[in-house]
């Protein structure tokens, strides 16, 4: 599979990092406005760097391309690839707003190409375990649900400005993954938001700190908790309550290191950063994703999974902003 | 001290019992509507079997009652306590209404007596350690909270009905809890609840399941989750979420036995019934409420806790009916 | 059942208070050489207090004695007791040296009255669930045992002296533990021995630290590991390796209370004395001892078994003294 | 740095796969006497293949070799680096008996090249951060320690035959690590080995099963379980017990996905494979050699630790043999 890179930030070369271990795939192109940026992907892994993004796209030796560029990009981006007839990888959101999402999202189904979302966390091992076991049944019809994302310090503010804010940033990941879990979508959304720490985010009318209720279609209540600093490491957590038991993808504690010393236990933490902690998914990831483009994209998160994942963010959004719970 | 017991069912005889059992204590007296019950409990304790409740409040030898009769009574009880200047230790709620509880609250205060709420779980070991911890600043300023409260089985409808539902009977000890956590007290309370599996819960207008979400006076998120049955034992657990860390009363596991078996791992679960759970909360409780008889009631729970428990819970009712979030 | 308790040190009392609170069981007798100690616990209880053991023991009423005197007069008591007709519950062990064990042993069979070891850990529910499912065949044949037993401070040197030292003392109880778990009995035993920390046992020629290794008639390697001293609590635990898997019988944290402050969690600890771990045992042990005495004493740990012990205990003194693994 | 891989074996791979992936090392030259194996792991480093092993260490652009060869050539191998004068990375035993390898580290330490040993289990970071622990002093005098190792399957038998049996090819890791952590030697070393699962390996005269107990010459007692089968995933752990507390480096479980169902709680159990487990001392032991070559060696196990790890595996073996305690 030949691959073109849209964007060599951060995310960026976490992908053109991994398609370089993986045999099945080639990085041919990477286009970045920061042309320093593109050279350093270039430099690591070969590809060619592209002078505009229609020079990858008119490429047909490229079979997708990955929209990995900035948060307010991807819409415009992904609607060039639908017109070349290219299959894409769009990290979220999939466009700037729900009306142009939901455009985009027609517009990539009609034309019969393959467009997934980065919902990478859908490929962590132990997130995917725990889904395995809930649709199996293993415990029963789902009552209610948490996850919890608390990252170990918030983002820059010049990111966090760009980024839609939390409840479309990080929360976009964590309603596509409760949906995903319980195989259901929400009717009703309540989010409670402020700012409790990081006056910066306030200014630009952001949240540090959310609570989210969803009801769901078949009933179960779904609870969320965002924060964007903690003092102990980056905690990631899903709970499945259901009518024949639970099950919990907990945090991992990476060193089994355990002290006892008088009155009390003391052990090694969490992973310190939210990439310490997902960095495995990107990988399986990629895998699927080929697998994807050549089967037909059956179970890859899709243009529709990334819709559904904005409406509840704009839902929510909405919640902190009236003060009520919202209907969908 | 010499205690009066109003009401002999499950947990008057679980008073019964502790008293029995404390030097410090006596039982002078039982009364009970049902003379069965009455009488088990006098040929337990050897205490005299009252005719009436004033025949108790009448003994100037009584320092205390305890009131652990039907959840509508106990109103009119503590009325008639105060009326003859008895402290009492009431079981939550104060009283019928919030209107009446709040009568009855301030002809407590008035009447100079001493009057606890049996918020029992404030005597759990772990919950206060926890609570301890909190109060020190061991995690800084609080930012969000999580109490789950998950029992084995439904209660039994005639009482679910006398109950006045899961949010005010379960829920009243949890809001207690958070706000004694806290130190603090809800400015907003909104409250998703359904009945997923009890169609009897429903029939009589009951929840079986519920979240609800607070928001502190001074911006703290608490999050609650009840359910009124599990296929995995009683579960109950409390996070606190601070600037500087985090802090968790777990659920117990009380056999530490485990296997190992393939790639699973396997052990004994939780304790099965609520009661085994919080049993030895009850003696510390009983001491807690002599001392507190002694000492003047400090840092024991009291009839303005209750009513703000059974205020909270009153809200939280009023949001399931209306779907919105309420103000307080 | 009605018992005659001799001896009223701290296990005395344990048991007396054990009888008190069992309705099956009547304390009639206390004696001891201390009539202080006999005194409170006449009392505590109701019980008569004897002025010789054999008024006791010439008490028709009387089911059964308990031995709790001494470590150096079990024997004699016992065979008192066996003169009498009476069955009793010995605190190992059963007698002072190997050879009057034996004959108090076979004294006991010939005799036709129940004699009963108080190796009350066979009574802890953590243990006799790691057994049954080992007897159930659960992790298969077993290769590897370990047992652990590390108190939390060294005992009074009055009381070691006549303890027979670490091995014995401390050690019978773990040495019978491991047969019964194993339903086997040693062929050889090595041990390794000093005095790392508490000179005071060094002067007595006792140890506070060992390790032995136990090889059973059926092949498993069986290792225990004993301390006189910890600085984090009171740790017992046992692991049993099998064809099958592996089963542990843990320490058991009382308090689930977690704190996560940067990079290291810290809970509470250990029970930190032996007693608030075993306590519940002999509660369980009483229960089984009046079935055993009511059924004739199946599945009730008896001389037999203490006579097992005492030999195990008796070939790791002596490979301690000679630095030779010893065969029996 | 430029190296010489001798053997291409399982282990020869993983040493190629690490330089390939390390900036500040290169894979120059290989050598097996398997010229398919060599050819493979050419093919996947670009390293030139040797047709002789004098045809490396003739190579004046080479820094050191590592001796991955089959158990029985690493002596011949290590001396004549020795005679060329070049540092080298040698997978244990150093050589064939103890009286060879105590000259070949004699010829090692008078040549002044760097000999290191293979230890790579001294890089796992769980074993490193338990270490560093000890060495700060935080639980005082070390007093007891355990160290078990099981592995999943048992080994090849071919394999096993040119292994030196369980006491040399597993216990050399392990008592090295004793050493190293406890910064002590033993003085005397008592082993009970027997075959109770795998009469291949009796054939051979060879062990399934093993417990070892060290007495160091500071006094600790070290207790290690040797298994060459488990039935749920390799287990390798250590504790160490001193006078102000204990410290654990326990089996990583890698996900963190709990079930509650029923009064059971299910979870996923243990790395599989011993490779699973120790994969990452592999980079970490390849970026100390580095240093170790750069900066003289310092803190990198070298030969006299091999020698000490042969020696304590000699003696056990010979305890095994004899039934006896060897004094050291």
């Amino acid at each position: 599979m030949r691959f073109g890179l849209i964007g060599a930030g951060f995310i960026g070369t976490v992908h053109a990092n991994r398609i370089l271990s993986e045999p099945r795939a080639t990085l041919t192109w990477v286009f970045d406005v920061d042309q320093g940026a593109a050279h350093k992907i270039a430099g690591l892994t070969g590809a060619n760097i592209a002078t505009s993004i229609d020079e990858i796209l008119s490429d047909k030796e490229v079979d997708a391309v990955i929209i990995a560029s900035s948060t307010d990009s991807h819409g415009v981006i992904a609607r060039s690839a639908i017109a070349h007839g290219k299959s894409f990888l769009c990290e979220k959101p999939l466009d700037r707003t729900l009306q142009a999402a939901q455009e985009t999202a027609e517009m990539t189904l009609s034309a019969g190409v393959f467009g997934g979302l980065a919902f990478n966390r859908r490929f962590d091992r132990q997130h995917s375990m725990l889904r395995d076991s809930v649709v199996r049944g293993d415990i029963g019809t789902i009552e209610m649900m948490h996850l919890t994302s608390r990252s170990q310090s918030p983002p820059e503010i010049a990111y966090a400005m760009n980024s839609g804010g939390l409840l479309r940033d990080k929360g976009a990941h964590f309603f596509d993954l409760a949906c995903w879990i319980a195989q259901d979508h929400p009717v009703q959304v309540y989010a409670q938001g402020d700012c409790l720490f990081e006056p910066r985010l306030a200014e630009i009318g952001d949240l540090d700190t959310a609570m989210i209720i969803l009801k769901f279609s078949r009933g179960a209540l779904c609870h969320f908790d965002f924060s964007r600093r903690t003092a102990y490491g980056y905690d990631e957590r899903i709970e499945v309550f259901g009518s024949k038991g639970r099950i919990v993808s907990g945090t991992p504690l990476p060193l089994e290191v355990v002290s006892y010393l008088g009155d009390t236990i003391t052990r090694a933490g969490l992973h310190q950063t939210w990439f310490e902690r997902v960095e495995p998914t990107y990988k399986a990831q990629l895998l699927a994703f080929i697998d994807a483009l050549e089967g037909g994209g059956k179970s890859f998160p899709n243009v529709i999974d990334g819709l559904l994942a904005e409406q509840i963010a704009e839902a929510a959004q909405q919640s902190v902003n009236t003060g009520n719970a919202i209907h969908m």
